[in-house]
């Protein structure tokens, strides 16, 4: 893998599932089709899951970047 | 879906019924009638709902984007 | 109702009655004189309430934007 | 009252007494002398008050911005 | 007192004894050296008191400005 | 060592281990593979870990500035 | 002692052993290798230490500004 800025990761990411975890421990799966300098990131096929157990279908979510802990293709 | 940058797909929810939940776990569900880069946003015939049950109507009402977690299409 | 831009909506709001929720929980309900891009808010005639009660008067307000959740004409 | 900028309240309150409150719920009585953009404040005849009880004399103090909640006209 | 803005009131305490309170609660009294628009705060001969009682010697201590939320001259 | 700019040693631990801390007091281990001015920082062959012991395998990890305490080669 | 400027004093304890205490509580003692406008540091020689005791030993610490409260020289 060659990375030289953090942004390229979540570029090979794209359309990618990606697991994004959130500063209220909150837990999105979904295929990464957007994000900005911001980190704001849109999900779509989304789901919030708890415990490793499926909470609830999102279809697409947009998280905001700030609240955003990480992301890392699952 | 096309999305290249994340506020494109708040675009594509304008006008539309969205779920925006805030860092303080309160939701909001409503018209998505108007936002910004700072995610600052307004809805229309929203209403704010805890467990799924609506707790009080509020017309519209602006939320001030730094307390956003996520948006998402109902 | 045409919104184009989440400020323009305080703009209809202005020398209406608003409820102006923060972070820390509090409810400041009075007539909206002026905000700006960071949100910052004047609420004149206003009261805070608690549970709906009003706990005390305070005329003018000046309510810091960083500190606000919501904005909603009542 | 004509308000156009929420400056314009904390400007006409300039050498009145207000009451400031702060994010760790603290509440500081005083006469305002100064204010910048940031809300950074500066109180003279200052004190402490908790419970409507003075808890302390400060003299003057400055209280920065972004600690501070609301600020009102006693 | 004239005071137009609020670094003018630091400015007048420099080299005089000050109380700085943190976020934290912690409290570091000492003589006011330097300042800076972000309100990075650096007091020579501090201490860290607790409850009006010292706590520990510091000497030179450096205070990050957004930690902190008052600046009062003893 | 010869560090003028923090980093500066954050470009040396490139392609190394480090460990990185959350604020939400997470612990990521992996190599080092980007970071920018945000302190934006993507691992590779990352895993969590909690007291020491793995919690799970991340594989890439993209954490975002704003949530981390501390990063030390390991 | 003159000091006009608080990264004045930062840059006179460069090279020395400082102590840098975080918003979490955490404690850290090392030689002040870099900093930068942020107040992002560097130590050399890093432990973090707890009521006093070593708890870990780090070697190089990239410390996060934002996460910062005081630097002092031990």
């Amino acid at each position: 893998m060659e990375t030289s800025r953090p942004l390229d990761a979540l570029n090979r990411a794209r359309d990618k599932k990606v697991i994004v975890e959130l500063k209220n421990q909150k837990q999105f799966i979904g295929k990464l089709k957007a994000f900005d300098i911001h980190i704001n990131v849109v999900l779509e096929d989304a789901e919030e899951r708890v415990d490793g157990e499926m909470k609830r279908k999102l279809g697409v979510v947009f998280l905001r970047g700030d609240t955003i802990t990480i992301i890392s293709p699952e």
